[in-house]
């Protein structure tokens, strides 16, 4: 039994974690961790969780999270690095929720994130944990840094293109992406609440949202040549899911049929990945409360670019979902356990 | 292995039925059945199923349904006692969600649905599952009604005060009810589209809803004596959740501590139902996608009324949930088999 | 041109009132105040009304707004007592869309509020501003408290039956009301984020939320003799709207027809109240936007109560358009002006 | 007094049609005309109208409305320009929602709408009714092509950039453009109820959405080269809005105070068109119920492309409001009467 804790466990992705724990059969949850919530009992905080859970959130310590096996982080950014270093040396794995070990090159982070990363010393050993992509890698990593919601729908959703040599780089790849406001955290701030965001989108991080290097170095990484890329989000009225509509340029004539097989090939042994028949386009709903992620695409014969659609569920496959999918591989666990949730829609 | 059927597998109660079944250990889906559907694969309807079953849906053939062990049904009034009736006689169990074996008195039936009932002779086998009440009855039932979304809240808020004694049932019990959409079905009519429903609330059936008899009879049944009812149902801008907010005078002086003790110790070993602590209100959010029914009270020492709330997702312990609930109780598995589903929130 | 000023113009109420009063012919807004968000210009703040007005929102100062015929208070309990009377000192008039004035008790007030209140004194002289009841009283008025949400639609809804001396007071009324979320303000608080109310509904204040005394107060005063009520409010995830669903006893046998005749007598001339054909059932989004309250109603046979539906926009007839009609009569303009706006749906 | 009818009476474009036209002051509704629901009053169908006009909705009669001055038409496609021809006749002014009058080149629209144009005759005489940019020769106009919702949207939006010649046309304009679910209609479509709209977002008619030509051809004209557009639109939880981010290549080295100057020098004197300040981004609901188009942009300086980002509210900018804003320019009335409402929020 695997001994997990969760830190940061009053925010929606750190309760995604444990709503996802509790039911994994190989895991038992040791510890939860909030600071600005320490000394009350999970259910004061998240009244869902009554009767499922009879642990207290605690301060960080973490002498007191010696004996865990792994703790999942969702901290501010800096707060994680410190903390991982701290867990690490206690012999515990981590998986970051964060962007503190998302960049080898520390100087990424540090423009984007503008602070000085506290632990660059431990960014070789720090493994990308987008497990369709880096499995191997994956699999013998003590620290993974998990990928942004975002990040993690737009790499999955170009991945074959990519590997298959198709895109033209060349040319910026642009992904305009629609969040649930879950995104946004669980914050008490005055344009998250119902009735401001209720109702009505918005476009927000234009050109310079954080997450546009961490695309930008996947598919580099994926496609082994540099790519750039316009990202774009959107708040958008829904509690859960990211949509994100994906533009690219192809370096040789479209022929919609063979990329549709290259994505079929791709896919066809990924358990998370839905390749949906021709005009059945991802809707976020379709995946909510799964870890799965539904890509569909269609070339555009009148501008020779290619649209590719990809929802997720932000705090599951974009988030807790796709942490503990990691964990299982770096414990050696079957990689679906604990995540075989069918989508709840409506 | 348990072989089960869904019947209306279309409908959102049945595919909730098929969300739930489909990771249950103890079952496995043999047949969908959904008459205007028939021929395609469910997830031509229901696109989130994708990879998760690979049945079609088929059209009703009960001599195709007779090696089956289970059948749920989730038809109109009247064609599911019909269909009931087939199955039975080739052995096949029945879960009705329909409203046909849900009165003991085919009176009461054939007077508030408006049409005569076309096997009367199986209502004395029929047993009305709500487990948490009838628990004894369900275990040896070949035939079970499953309990409206409605009743199943109400019922399981006053339980403990009517078996308790202490309700005055010479005045009526008020009960003021808020349903999410998918209460409505799963139908293309002008009134539930997205524009119409999105951001209000509206009463509807007013003093005339079918719900009142059965919750009446409910409410009868277990005080030992005639309990008159008015029952007020609302549409709520939610997709999933019921939320009941009852009215009910006591006979005696009002003691709220008590009353309080009499639920802790009603419910104390009923795993599906959570009494909160004083000042938690049940959110529907709270037990979405969960068989949870939440409830909580005060005494109005004004008025002498006692106010109960009780939450509810509509279709799983209103509906899917708590028909495998009763699966369960009839085919000897453990009662929670299957339907430990923390709730989605948020 | 009457000058108006708007103290508490960063907020919901405030917000509508600007909406409202910038298309009003006979008004010009001459001052916006607001002391958390003073120094900023109103667009900077609610960027909705950019191009509309051209007013920075300044720091409460009595002596600057002196110069002001007519002053919308939408300020914390207590604070707008003290600020009427010195507005009041200085020739303004005073529309409170707070509690300060709405008791002719302060005694009520204070055990309600929990404070004292700073201004007795100005009591006698407050006029409870729900004009198709006390249309008179607030013609000659200059401090006028404007009602509740809540209690504006529990009173319309009530007052043809207890003018008309039908209903049995002995018995309580229960009021069963659901609000918009805007109903809680524009503050950043954790359980008014989208992702906490969205698809979700709930009780609150049971049993002693404060708008109960008001409500009581009023049906006291119409019926000529104490009535005593029960008033459940709950946060329904929508922007605007409250629905009140009402259960009163009889104290004569039921004669709906009769009921009927009378409230559509009662309301025949009131512009703002539509007393709806039977069986259309209000929504409140067939009230978004305007100043209606929309009416309907229908006897239980079965338990001799009758149920009275109300639904009201809560910003507009709950409190800014209401304010703005008090104002109107205040001002011997006509009634409806400034407030024809036609529900905006969907 | 201008009489104008409304043809559509009961869907969502030409409620808001009556809804404005109601309190426009120069403008009597003299007829409402729906064919499947001829026979009922508005209110019948559209209860929030209740009071607010007495008129039935009657089947279409041309010889009827010939004392019309103008019709606004919201039809199938054909039907429109059928009934149009005929209005035109008899000395009716014109204004179609629709789409047979947006193009010139009668070709375009056969290819895209699938169906041979019924009165190719009458496009020369037709204007297309965007009066920002086509003002002129909408004043002349006896017929009015009214534009569609996204293609408003997205050429208001690159106008200035356009006319001022700095967008490289060479490669494809991408519009990803989020429309609320009126933009679907009114219709009882199982994809468009609430359960399967709520909390989900989609792509559709990807590649193909038969508002690309009319898009195209209108950069094309504001241009004077030939421009190529990818459009992409999405299905959005909320009633109403469109939000459509646009990505533009540049011919020069991108200077974004150069263009913000432009933005605001084109726009300065058009009341409709807000271009907001620097990191202001466009909400859909901050123009909900107005006739506001709000605007705003950014260089992307990484990858050399602008981002415009324009909101507006779908039927009326993109439907009724703009019609009526035809209609007073037709007319020789001020441009903005009976649209100066300001925006719902919230």
């Amino acid at each position: 039994m695997i001994k997990a804790a969760v830190v940061g466990a009053a925010g929606y992705a750190g309760g995604e974690a444990i709503r996802l724990l509790l039911r994994h059969p190989g895991v038992e949850i040791a510890a939860l961790v909030g600071n600005s919530n320490a000394g009350k009992m999970l259910e004061e905080i998240s009244p869902w969780f009554r009767e499922q859970i009879d642990l207290p959130v605690e301060e960080l310590n973490v002498d007191k999270l010696a004996d865990c096996d792994v703790a999942f982080l969702a901290l501010p950014a800096g707060v994680s690095a410190e903390t991982a270093a701290r867990l690490l040396e206690r012999g515990v794995k981590v998986i970051d929720l964060g962007a503190d070990f998302r960049f080898a090159d520390k100087n990424v982070y540090e423009k984007w994130y503008k602070k000085q990363h506290p632990h660059p010393e431990l960014l070789p050993k720090a493994v990308y944990g987008l497990p369709e992509i880096w499995r191997d890698e994956v699999k013998g990593a003590d620290l993974v840094g998990n990928p942004g919601c975002y990040p993690t729908s737009v790499q999955l959703a170009l991945y074959p293109l990519l590997a298959a040599g198709l895109a033209d780089l060349s040319r910026p790849v642009i992904a305009d992406c629609k969040s649930g406001i879950t995104g946004a955290g669980r914050n008490a701030e005055k344009h998250l609440i119902f009735c401001e965001a209720n109702d009505s989108i918005n476009a927000y991080g234009v050109a310079g949202h954080r997450h546009t290097p961490e695309i930008e170095g996947g598919l580099s990484r994926m496609a082994g040549q540099a790519a750039s890329v316009l990202f774009t989000p959107h708040l958008t009225p829904m509690s859960r899911g990211i949509l994100s509509t994906i533009y690219v340029a192809l370096n040789q004539p479209a022929d919609e049929a063979k990329i549709r097989e290259i994505y079929t090939a791709a896919y066809k042994d990924e358990y998370f990945v839905r390749f949906l028949p021709q005009d059945v386009w991802p809707h976020t709903k379709w995946v909510a409360g799964s870890n799965f992620c539904d890509i569909n695409l269609k070339m555009d014969e009148r501008t020779g670019l290619l649209v590719v659609s990809a929802a997720i569920d932000n705090i599951v496959k974009g988030a807790a979902g796709q942490a503990i999918q990691n964990m299982n591989l770096m414990f050696g666990l079957p990689e679906q356990q604990g995540l075989e949730q069918i989508p709840m829609m409506p």
